[in-house]
Protein backbone atom coordinates (compact mmCIF):
# COMPACT_ATOMS: atom_id res chain seq x y z
CA UNK A 1 0.00 0.00 0.00
CA UNK A 2 3.26 2.04 -0.03
CA UNK A 3 1.42 4.27 3.20
CA UNK A 4 -1.74 5.41 1.03
CA UNK A 5 -5.15 3.92 3.60
CA UNK A 6 -8.46 3.81 2.36
CA UNK A 7 -10.60 6.06 3.70
CA UNK A 8 -13.05 4.27 6.47
CA UNK A 9 -16.22 2.88 4.34
CA UNK A 10 -14.93 4.72 1.42
CA UNK A 11 -16.45 1.57 -0.92
CA UNK A 12 -19.64 2.67 -0.07
CA UNK A 13 -19.71 5.70 -1.58
CA UNK A 14 -21.01 6.02 -4.77
CA UNK A 15 -18.27 7.07 -7.66
CA UNK A 16 -20.01 10.57 -8.05
CA UNK A 17 -19.11 11.38 -4.73
CA UNK A 18 -15.62 10.92 -5.13
CA UNK A 19 -13.68 14.35 -4.86
CA UNK A 20 -10.81 15.56 -6.64
CA UNK A 21 -9.62 18.26 -3.86
CA UNK A 22 -6.78 19.41 -5.59
CA UNK A 23 -4.76 19.58 -8.91
CA UNK A 24 -1.59 21.81 -9.09
CA UNK A 25 0.65 22.11 -11.98
CA UNK A 26 4.60 22.54 -11.08
CA UNK A 27 6.60 23.19 -14.48
CA UNK A 28 6.13 19.70 -15.59
CA UNK A 29 4.90 17.44 -12.51
CA UNK A 30 1.11 17.37 -12.40
CA UNK A 31 -0.04 16.30 -8.75
CA UNK A 32 -3.50 15.04 -7.96
CA UNK A 33 -5.23 14.28 -4.72
CA UNK A 34 -8.22 12.26 -4.50
CA UNK A 35 -10.66 12.24 -1.47
CA UNK A 36 -12.40 9.82 -0.15
CA UNK A 37 -9.95 6.89 -2.13
CA UNK A 38 -11.67 3.57 -2.48
CA UNK A 39 -9.67 0.36 -2.63
CA UNK A 40 -10.92 0.09 -5.70
CA UNK A 41 -9.04 3.57 -6.37
CA UNK A 42 -5.96 2.72 -4.43
CA UNK A 43 -5.06 -0.31 -6.43
CA UNK A 44 -5.63 1.53 -9.21
CA UNK A 45 -2.98 4.10 -8.75
CA UNK A 46 -0.36 1.38 -6.98
CA UNK A 47 2.03 0.13 -8.83
CA UNK A 48 1.73 -3.55 -8.97
CA UNK A 49 2.40 -6.61 -11.44
CA UNK A 50 1.40 -6.77 -14.51
CA UNK A 51 1.34 -9.64 -16.53
CA UNK A 52 0.10 -10.22 -20.57
CA UNK A 53 -2.95 -12.45 -20.88
CA UNK A 54 -4.24 -13.72 -24.42
CA UNK A 55 -8.27 -13.84 -24.14
CA UNK A 56 -9.60 -15.92 -26.60
CA UNK A 57 -13.28 -16.15 -27.82
CA UNK A 58 -13.70 -19.11 -25.27
CA UNK A 59 -12.07 -17.16 -22.16
CA UNK A 60 -14.47 -14.35 -23.04
CA UNK A 61 -17.37 -16.95 -23.00
CA UNK A 62 -15.97 -18.63 -19.89
CA UNK A 63 -14.23 -16.40 -18.05
CA UNK A 64 -15.32 -12.88 -18.92
CA UNK A 65 -19.26 -12.89 -19.15
CA UNK A 66 -20.09 -14.82 -15.79
CA UNK A 67 -16.92 -11.82 -14.16
CA UNK A 68 -19.48 -9.04 -15.85
CA UNK A 69 -22.28 -10.71 -14.84
CA UNK A 70 -21.27 -10.95 -11.10
CA UNK A 71 -21.19 -7.18 -10.83
CA UNK A 72 -24.22 -5.68 -8.68
CA UNK A 73 -26.70 -3.96 -11.53
CA UNK A 74 -27.01 -1.09 -9.33
CA UNK A 75 -23.21 -0.03 -9.72
CA UNK A 76 -23.85 1.80 -12.47
CA UNK A 77 -26.58 4.29 -11.38
CA UNK A 78 -24.42 6.98 -11.46
CA UNK A 79 -24.27 6.40 -15.01
CA UNK A 80 -27.70 6.15 -16.25
CA UNK A 81 -28.59 8.87 -14.03
CA UNK A 82 -25.98 10.82 -16.42
CA UNK A 83 -28.04 9.11 -19.62
CA UNK A 84 -31.05 9.82 -18.54
CA UNK A 85 -30.46 13.50 -17.85
CA UNK A 86 -30.78 13.53 -14.07
CA UNK A 87 -26.93 14.54 -13.12
CA UNK A 88 -24.61 16.71 -14.88
CA UNK A 89 -26.95 18.03 -17.30
CA UNK A 90 -24.67 20.98 -17.66
CA UNK A 91 -21.78 19.24 -18.20
CA UNK A 92 -22.77 17.44 -21.31
CA UNK A 93 -21.93 19.00 -24.65
CA UNK A 94 -23.71 16.75 -27.11
CA UNK A 95 -26.70 14.64 -26.78
CA UNK A 96 -28.66 12.63 -29.63
CA UNK A 97 -31.91 10.96 -28.15
CA UNK A 98 -32.35 8.33 -29.62
CA UNK A 99 -33.12 5.22 -27.44
CA UNK A 100 -31.10 2.92 -29.40
CA UNK A 101 -28.49 4.80 -31.39
CA UNK A 102 -28.45 8.05 -29.54
CA UNK A 103 -25.36 8.83 -27.44
CA UNK A 104 -23.85 11.80 -24.56
CA UNK A 105 -20.46 13.52 -24.89
CA UNK A 106 -19.14 14.45 -21.67
CA UNK A 107 -15.64 16.44 -21.32
CA UNK A 108 -13.57 13.87 -18.53
CA UNK A 109 -13.37 15.12 -14.80
CA UNK A 110 -9.30 14.99 -15.45
CA UNK A 111 -9.84 17.73 -18.24
CA UNK A 112 -9.46 21.28 -17.32
CA UNK A 113 -10.99 22.50 -20.22
CA UNK A 114 -8.71 25.04 -20.74
CA UNK A 115 -5.23 23.16 -22.38
CA UNK A 116 -6.94 22.07 -25.23
CA UNK A 117 -3.60 19.91 -25.23
CA UNK A 118 -5.04 17.91 -22.66
CA UNK A 119 -8.50 17.65 -23.92
CA UNK A 120 -10.16 14.43 -22.75
CA UNK A 121 -13.99 13.63 -23.56
CA UNK A 122 -15.69 10.20 -22.65
CA UNK A 123 -18.94 9.46 -25.38
CA UNK A 124 -21.70 7.46 -23.15
CA UNK A 125 -24.04 5.34 -25.62
CA UNK A 126 -27.75 5.22 -24.59
CA UNK A 127 -27.98 1.79 -25.28
CA UNK A 128 -27.08 -0.90 -22.14
CA UNK A 129 -27.04 -3.87 -24.98
CA UNK A 130 -23.05 -3.24 -25.76
CA UNK A 131 -21.04 -4.19 -22.52
CA UNK A 132 -18.06 -3.88 -24.14
CA UNK A 133 -16.32 -4.13 -28.04
CA UNK A 134 -17.03 -8.17 -28.54
CA UNK A 135 -20.44 -7.37 -28.19
CA UNK A 136 -20.25 -4.54 -31.42
CA UNK A 137 -21.77 -6.25 -34.49
CA UNK A 138 -22.37 -4.77 -38.18
CA UNK A 139 -25.62 -3.41 -36.54
CA UNK A 140 -23.64 -1.11 -34.76
CA UNK A 141 -22.16 0.88 -37.88
CA UNK A 142 -24.17 3.45 -38.11
CA UNK A 143 -24.39 4.58 -34.22
CA UNK A 144 -20.31 4.34 -34.26
CA UNK A 145 -19.47 6.24 -37.54
CA UNK A 146 -22.31 9.08 -36.11
CA UNK A 147 -20.47 9.25 -32.79
CA UNK A 148 -16.89 10.12 -34.64
CA UNK A 149 -18.46 12.50 -36.74
CA UNK A 150 -20.82 13.98 -33.89
CA UNK A 151 -17.54 13.93 -31.59
CA UNK A 152 -15.56 15.65 -34.82
CA UNK A 153 -17.93 18.42 -35.36
CA UNK A 154 -18.52 19.35 -31.39
CA UNK A 155 -15.05 19.69 -30.80
CA UNK A 156 -14.03 21.98 -33.64
CA UNK A 157 -17.25 23.62 -32.94
CA UNK A 158 -16.75 24.13 -29.03
CA UNK A 159 -13.10 24.19 -28.71
CA UNK A 160 -11.71 25.08 -32.11
CA UNK A 161 -9.58 21.97 -32.16
CA UNK A 162 -9.20 19.68 -35.75
CA UNK A 163 -10.54 16.26 -36.38
CA UNK A 164 -7.26 14.86 -37.11
CA UNK A 165 -5.56 16.03 -33.66
CA UNK A 166 -8.18 13.41 -32.43
CA UNK A 167 -7.62 9.98 -30.78
CA UNK A 168 -10.75 8.06 -30.47
CA UNK A 169 -10.49 4.70 -28.42
CA UNK A 170 -11.86 2.07 -26.51
CA UNK A 171 -10.29 0.75 -23.37
CA UNK A 172 -10.28 -3.08 -23.14
CA UNK A 173 -11.07 -4.13 -20.71
CA UNK A 174 -12.94 -0.68 -19.70
CA UNK A 175 -13.54 0.28 -16.00
CA UNK A 176 -16.96 -0.56 -16.62
CA UNK A 177 -19.21 -2.50 -19.01
CA UNK A 178 -21.30 0.01 -20.89
CA UNK A 179 -19.63 0.93 -24.10
CA UNK A 180 -18.04 4.32 -23.88
CA UNK A 181 -15.22 5.88 -26.26
CA UNK A 182 -12.20 8.04 -24.81
CA UNK A 183 -11.72 11.35 -26.88
CA UNK A 184 -8.45 12.24 -26.38
CA UNK A 185 -5.98 15.08 -28.63
CA UNK A 186 -3.07 13.48 -29.90
CA UNK A 187 -1.11 16.22 -28.02
CA UNK A 188 -1.94 13.94 -24.61
CA UNK A 189 1.18 13.19 -23.01
CA UNK A 190 1.49 9.38 -23.70
CA UNK A 191 -0.97 7.38 -21.02
CA UNK A 192 -0.65 3.69 -20.24
CA UNK A 193 -4.50 3.57 -21.72
CA UNK A 194 -3.74 4.19 -25.09
CA UNK A 195 -1.30 1.63 -25.26
CA UNK A 196 -1.75 -1.42 -27.78
CA UNK A 197 -3.88 -3.96 -25.96
CA UNK A 198 -5.31 -1.93 -23.58
CA UNK A 199 -6.40 1.07 -26.27
CA UNK A 200 -8.67 -0.12 -29.55
CA UNK A 201 -8.94 3.06 -31.74
CA UNK A 202 -12.91 3.69 -32.92
CA UNK A 203 -11.78 3.41 -36.38
CA UNK A 204 -9.96 0.38 -36.32
CA UNK A 205 -13.11 -1.04 -34.61
CA UNK A 206 -14.92 0.41 -37.23
CA UNK A 207 -12.59 -0.99 -40.10
CA UNK A 208 -13.49 -4.17 -38.57
CA UNK A 209 -16.69 -4.82 -38.01
CA UNK A 210 -17.05 -3.38 -42.01
CA UNK A 211 -14.62 -6.47 -42.81
CA UNK A 212 -17.20 -8.86 -40.40
CA UNK A 213 -20.10 -11.00 -40.92
CA UNK A 214 -23.57 -9.33 -40.32
CA UNK A 215 -25.59 -11.29 -37.20
CA UNK A 216 -26.46 -14.05 -36.51
CA UNK A 217 -22.81 -14.77 -37.49
CA UNK A 218 -20.29 -13.54 -34.96
CA UNK A 219 -17.75 -10.30 -35.71
CA UNK A 220 -14.05 -10.36 -36.41
CA UNK A 221 -14.38 -8.73 -32.79
CA UNK A 222 -16.03 -11.67 -31.24
CA UNK A 223 -14.08 -14.32 -32.56
CA UNK A 224 -10.18 -12.80 -32.39
CA UNK A 225 -8.03 -13.32 -29.39
CA UNK A 226 -7.35 -10.10 -27.84
CA UNK A 227 -4.12 -9.18 -25.59
CA UNK A 228 -4.15 -7.10 -22.91
CA UNK A 229 -1.82 -6.59 -19.97
CA UNK A 230 -3.47 -6.96 -16.46
CA UNK A 231 -2.81 -6.02 -12.81
CA UNK A 232 -2.36 -9.46 -11.11
CA UNK A 233 -4.39 -7.87 -8.39
CA UNK A 234 -7.14 -7.27 -10.72
CA UNK A 235 -10.26 -9.23 -9.33
CA UNK A 236 -10.52 -10.41 -13.33
CA UNK A 237 -6.93 -11.66 -13.20
CA UNK A 238 -7.96 -13.96 -10.22
CA UNK A 239 -11.02 -15.45 -12.33
CA UNK A 240 -8.20 -16.04 -15.59
CA UNK A 241 -6.06 -17.99 -12.46
CA UNK A 242 -9.01 -19.94 -11.40
CA UNK A 243 -10.28 -21.20 -14.97
CA UNK A 244 -6.78 -23.33 -15.24
CA UNK A 245 -3.28 -23.02 -16.43
CA UNK A 246 -4.53 -23.46 -20.07
CA UNK A 247 -6.19 -19.82 -20.05
CA UNK A 248 -2.97 -17.82 -18.41
CA UNK B 1 15.48 22.62 -35.60
CA UNK B 2 15.16 24.35 -31.87
CA UNK B 3 19.96 24.33 -31.86
CA UNK B 4 20.32 20.54 -33.04
CA UNK B 5 22.36 20.89 -36.61
CA UNK B 6 22.97 18.01 -38.48
CA UNK B 7 26.42 17.13 -39.01
CA UNK B 8 27.77 17.75 -42.28
CA UNK B 9 27.23 14.98 -45.26
CA UNK B 10 25.90 13.13 -42.03
CA UNK B 11 23.07 11.80 -44.61
CA UNK B 12 25.89 9.99 -46.37
CA UNK B 13 27.16 7.46 -43.68
CA UNK B 14 25.19 4.03 -43.34
CA UNK B 15 22.82 3.85 -40.48
CA UNK B 16 25.42 1.36 -38.94
CA UNK B 17 28.02 4.00 -38.30
CA UNK B 18 25.59 5.97 -36.31
CA UNK B 19 27.34 5.50 -32.77
CA UNK B 20 25.92 6.28 -29.60
CA UNK B 21 28.53 8.07 -27.91
CA UNK B 22 27.12 8.54 -24.01
CA UNK B 23 24.50 7.03 -22.02
CA UNK B 24 23.99 7.91 -18.57
CA UNK B 25 21.29 7.72 -15.65
CA UNK B 26 20.57 10.21 -13.17
CA UNK B 27 18.14 9.22 -10.85
CA UNK B 28 15.10 9.17 -13.07
CA UNK B 29 16.78 10.90 -15.89
CA UNK B 30 17.99 9.16 -19.40
CA UNK B 31 20.21 11.21 -21.29
CA UNK B 32 21.35 9.55 -24.96
CA UNK B 33 23.82 11.53 -27.57
CA UNK B 34 23.73 10.34 -31.10
CA UNK B 35 27.19 11.48 -33.37
CA UNK B 36 26.54 12.12 -36.39
CA UNK B 37 22.97 12.88 -36.76
CA UNK B 38 21.46 12.66 -39.74
CA UNK B 39 18.39 14.98 -40.70
CA UNK B 40 16.38 11.93 -40.57
CA UNK B 41 17.28 11.39 -37.20
CA UNK B 42 17.19 14.90 -36.36
CA UNK B 43 13.30 15.04 -37.34
CA UNK B 44 12.48 11.90 -35.57
CA UNK B 45 13.79 13.57 -32.57
CA UNK B 46 12.80 16.92 -32.98
CA UNK B 47 8.88 17.87 -31.83
CA UNK B 48 6.64 17.87 -34.90
CA UNK B 49 2.81 18.66 -35.43
CA UNK B 50 1.44 15.59 -36.00
CA UNK B 51 -1.93 14.61 -37.44
CA UNK B 52 -3.95 11.52 -37.50
CA UNK B 53 -3.90 9.75 -40.86
CA UNK B 54 -6.84 7.25 -42.20
CA UNK B 55 -5.15 4.54 -44.60
CA UNK B 56 -7.60 2.61 -46.44
CA UNK B 57 -6.46 0.20 -49.02
CA UNK B 58 -6.62 2.29 -52.02
CA UNK B 59 -4.62 4.44 -49.94
CA UNK B 60 -1.92 1.96 -49.52
CA UNK B 61 -2.04 1.28 -53.27
CA UNK B 62 -2.25 4.66 -54.42
CA UNK B 63 -0.18 6.45 -51.66
CA UNK B 64 2.31 3.93 -49.60
CA UNK B 65 3.33 1.34 -52.24
CA UNK B 66 4.69 3.94 -54.60
CA UNK B 67 6.57 5.55 -51.31
CA UNK B 68 7.68 2.12 -50.17
CA UNK B 69 8.94 1.29 -53.85
CA UNK B 70 10.43 4.57 -54.22
CA UNK B 71 13.66 3.77 -51.65
CA UNK B 72 16.95 3.06 -52.55
CA UNK B 73 17.63 -0.38 -52.30
CA UNK B 74 21.13 -0.20 -51.13
CA UNK B 75 19.50 1.70 -48.28
CA UNK B 76 19.26 -1.59 -46.20
CA UNK B 77 22.54 -3.02 -46.92
CA UNK B 78 23.38 -3.09 -43.09
CA UNK B 79 20.17 -5.38 -42.89
CA UNK B 80 21.16 -7.57 -45.04
CA UNK B 81 24.51 -7.64 -43.15
CA UNK B 82 23.37 -8.59 -39.96
CA UNK B 83 21.18 -11.02 -41.74
CA UNK B 84 23.57 -12.72 -43.65
CA UNK B 85 25.89 -12.88 -40.67
CA UNK B 86 28.75 -10.36 -42.19
CA UNK B 87 28.23 -8.25 -39.72
CA UNK B 88 26.83 -7.98 -35.73
CA UNK B 89 27.36 -12.05 -35.31
CA UNK B 90 28.35 -11.99 -31.66
CA UNK B 91 25.40 -9.94 -30.85
CA UNK B 92 22.73 -12.65 -32.43
CA UNK B 93 20.97 -14.40 -29.62
CA UNK B 94 18.58 -16.86 -32.35
CA UNK B 95 19.24 -17.61 -35.38
CA UNK B 96 16.68 -19.86 -37.64
CA UNK B 97 18.85 -20.21 -41.18
CA UNK B 98 15.60 -21.51 -42.77
CA UNK B 99 15.33 -19.21 -46.17
CA UNK B 100 11.52 -18.99 -46.17
CA UNK B 101 10.81 -18.80 -42.63
CA UNK B 102 13.87 -18.05 -40.75
CA UNK B 103 14.47 -15.55 -38.11
CA UNK B 104 17.07 -13.49 -36.39
CA UNK B 105 16.85 -12.41 -32.45
CA UNK B 106 18.75 -9.05 -31.26
CA UNK B 107 18.95 -7.15 -29.09
CA UNK B 108 18.33 -3.56 -29.55
CA UNK B 109 20.78 -0.69 -28.98
CA UNK B 110 18.71 0.94 -27.32
CA UNK B 111 18.84 -1.68 -24.65
CA UNK B 112 21.84 -2.05 -22.09
CA UNK B 113 21.30 -5.40 -21.47
CA UNK B 114 21.65 -4.88 -17.60
CA UNK B 115 18.10 -3.40 -16.75
CA UNK B 116 15.51 -6.59 -17.47
CA UNK B 117 12.56 -3.73 -16.96
CA UNK B 118 14.10 -2.15 -19.80
CA UNK B 119 14.54 -5.20 -21.93
CA UNK B 120 14.06 -4.55 -25.77
CA UNK B 121 14.66 -6.63 -28.92
CA UNK B 122 14.20 -7.16 -32.32
CA UNK B 123 12.97 -10.26 -34.38
CA UNK B 124 14.46 -9.64 -38.11
CA UNK B 125 12.78 -12.26 -40.49
CA UNK B 126 15.19 -13.35 -42.93
CA UNK B 127 12.46 -13.02 -46.15
CA UNK B 128 12.38 -10.36 -48.48
CA UNK B 129 9.21 -10.57 -49.33
CA UNK B 130 7.20 -9.01 -46.35
CA UNK B 131 7.46 -5.09 -46.46
CA UNK B 132 5.18 -4.81 -43.77
CA UNK B 133 2.00 -6.54 -41.85
CA UNK B 134 -0.55 -5.50 -44.73
CA UNK B 135 2.04 -8.27 -46.70
CA UNK B 136 1.05 -10.60 -44.01
CA UNK B 137 -1.19 -13.79 -45.28
CA UNK B 138 -2.42 -17.23 -43.58
CA UNK B 139 0.55 -18.42 -45.05
CA UNK B 140 3.02 -17.12 -42.66
CA UNK B 141 1.18 -18.21 -39.66
CA UNK B 142 3.58 -20.50 -38.70
CA UNK B 143 6.75 -18.03 -39.11
CA UNK B 144 4.61 -16.01 -36.70
CA UNK B 145 3.96 -18.39 -34.14
CA UNK B 146 7.51 -20.00 -34.60
CA UNK B 147 8.66 -15.77 -33.90
CA UNK B 148 6.39 -16.12 -30.98
CA UNK B 149 7.66 -19.37 -29.63
CA UNK B 150 11.44 -18.54 -30.09
CA UNK B 151 11.21 -14.92 -28.41
CA UNK B 152 9.36 -16.75 -25.19
CA UNK B 153 11.67 -19.59 -25.38
CA UNK B 154 15.35 -17.13 -25.68
CA UNK B 155 14.38 -14.31 -23.44
CA UNK B 156 13.56 -17.22 -20.62
CA UNK B 157 16.76 -19.11 -21.21
CA UNK B 158 19.27 -15.62 -21.92
CA UNK B 159 17.76 -13.42 -19.29
CA UNK B 160 15.44 -15.52 -16.60
CA UNK B 161 12.27 -13.07 -17.98
CA UNK B 162 8.72 -14.85 -18.45
CA UNK B 163 6.69 -14.70 -21.41
CA UNK B 164 3.84 -13.39 -19.78
CA UNK B 165 6.05 -10.40 -19.53
CA UNK B 166 6.76 -9.23 -22.64
CA UNK B 167 4.86 -7.06 -25.14
CA UNK B 168 5.08 -8.07 -28.88
CA UNK B 169 4.58 -5.73 -31.45
CA UNK B 170 4.95 -4.18 -34.84
CA UNK B 171 4.95 -0.52 -35.94
CA UNK B 172 3.12 0.94 -38.29
CA UNK B 173 4.57 2.66 -40.13
CA UNK B 174 7.71 0.84 -39.42
CA UNK B 175 11.21 2.54 -39.55
CA UNK B 176 12.28 0.25 -42.53
CA UNK B 177 9.70 -1.99 -45.09
CA UNK B 178 11.55 -5.18 -44.02
CA UNK B 179 9.27 -6.94 -41.59
CA UNK B 180 10.43 -7.05 -37.89
CA UNK B 181 9.42 -7.23 -34.15
CA UNK B 182 10.05 -5.60 -31.38
CA UNK B 183 10.23 -7.72 -27.99
CA UNK B 184 10.02 -4.80 -25.11
CA UNK B 185 9.36 -5.75 -21.25
CA UNK B 186 6.19 -4.67 -20.18
CA UNK B 187 7.25 -2.73 -17.19
CA UNK B 188 9.30 -0.99 -19.56
CA UNK B 189 7.82 2.91 -19.34
CA UNK B 190 5.42 3.73 -22.19
CA UNK B 191 7.21 4.44 -25.30
CA UNK B 192 4.97 6.80 -28.04
CA UNK B 193 6.00 3.57 -30.63
CA UNK B 194 3.86 1.06 -28.31
CA UNK B 195 0.39 3.41 -28.38
CA UNK B 196 -2.83 2.63 -30.39
CA UNK B 197 -2.18 2.88 -34.27
CA UNK B 198 1.35 2.72 -34.03
CA UNK B 199 2.13 -0.50 -32.57
CA UNK B 200 0.27 -3.72 -33.44
CA UNK B 201 0.62 -6.62 -31.29
CA UNK B 202 2.07 -9.82 -32.60
CA UNK B 203 -0.58 -11.82 -30.72
CA UNK B 204 -3.77 -9.30 -32.71
CA UNK B 205 -1.72 -9.82 -36.06
CA UNK B 206 -1.73 -13.92 -35.42
CA UNK B 207 -5.33 -13.74 -34.89
CA UNK B 208 -6.43 -11.29 -37.34
CA UNK B 209 -4.54 -13.72 -39.93
CA UNK B 210 -6.53 -16.70 -38.41
CA UNK B 211 -9.93 -15.05 -39.25
CA UNK B 212 -8.71 -14.38 -42.62
CA UNK B 213 -9.14 -16.00 -45.74
CA UNK B 214 -6.33 -17.67 -47.58
CA UNK B 215 -4.67 -16.51 -50.59
CA UNK B 216 -5.22 -15.21 -53.54
CA UNK B 217 -7.79 -13.92 -51.42
CA UNK B 218 -6.77 -10.86 -49.65
CA UNK B 219 -5.93 -11.30 -45.70
CA UNK B 220 -8.19 -8.55 -42.94
CA UNK B 221 -4.42 -6.80 -42.82
CA UNK B 222 -4.97 -6.39 -46.53
CA UNK B 223 -8.06 -4.88 -46.15
CA UNK B 224 -8.70 -3.02 -43.28
CA UNK B 225 -8.74 0.92 -42.64
CA UNK B 226 -5.23 1.10 -40.59
CA UNK B 227 -5.30 5.00 -38.39
CA UNK B 228 -2.23 6.52 -37.15
CA UNK B 229 -0.31 9.66 -36.03
CA UNK B 230 1.91 10.89 -38.81
CA UNK B 231 4.24 13.88 -38.22
CA UNK B 232 3.48 16.15 -40.46
CA UNK B 233 7.44 16.60 -41.76
CA UNK B 234 7.12 12.32 -42.59
CA UNK B 235 7.87 12.16 -46.09
CA UNK B 236 5.13 9.99 -46.13
CA UNK B 237 2.53 12.34 -45.06
CA UNK B 238 3.76 14.48 -48.53
CA UNK B 239 2.78 11.97 -50.17
CA UNK B 240 -0.54 11.93 -48.97
CA UNK B 241 -1.54 15.32 -49.40
CA UNK B 242 -0.29 15.03 -53.08
CA UNK B 243 -2.36 12.58 -53.33
CA UNK B 244 -5.49 14.98 -52.75
CA UNK B 245 -8.07 15.88 -50.23
CA UNK B 246 -9.94 12.32 -49.99
CA UNK B 247 -7.33 10.94 -48.44
CA UNK B 248 -6.84 13.80 -45.57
Amino acid sequence: MDGIQPTPDASELPVLDISTLSTFKFERVLSEMIWPATETLIKKYTAQERVMVRETEEAFKRIVVPYIESFDANKLDWLYAIIQGKKEVERVLYRDEDTNEGFLIVPDLKWDQTSMNALYLTVIVKTDTIRCLRDLTTAHLPMLRNVRAKVFETVQAKFGVAKNKLRLFVHYHPSYYHFHVHVVHIYHEALAGMMAGQAHLLDDLISLLELSPSPPEKSILARMTLTYALGVEHPLYACFLKAGEEFV
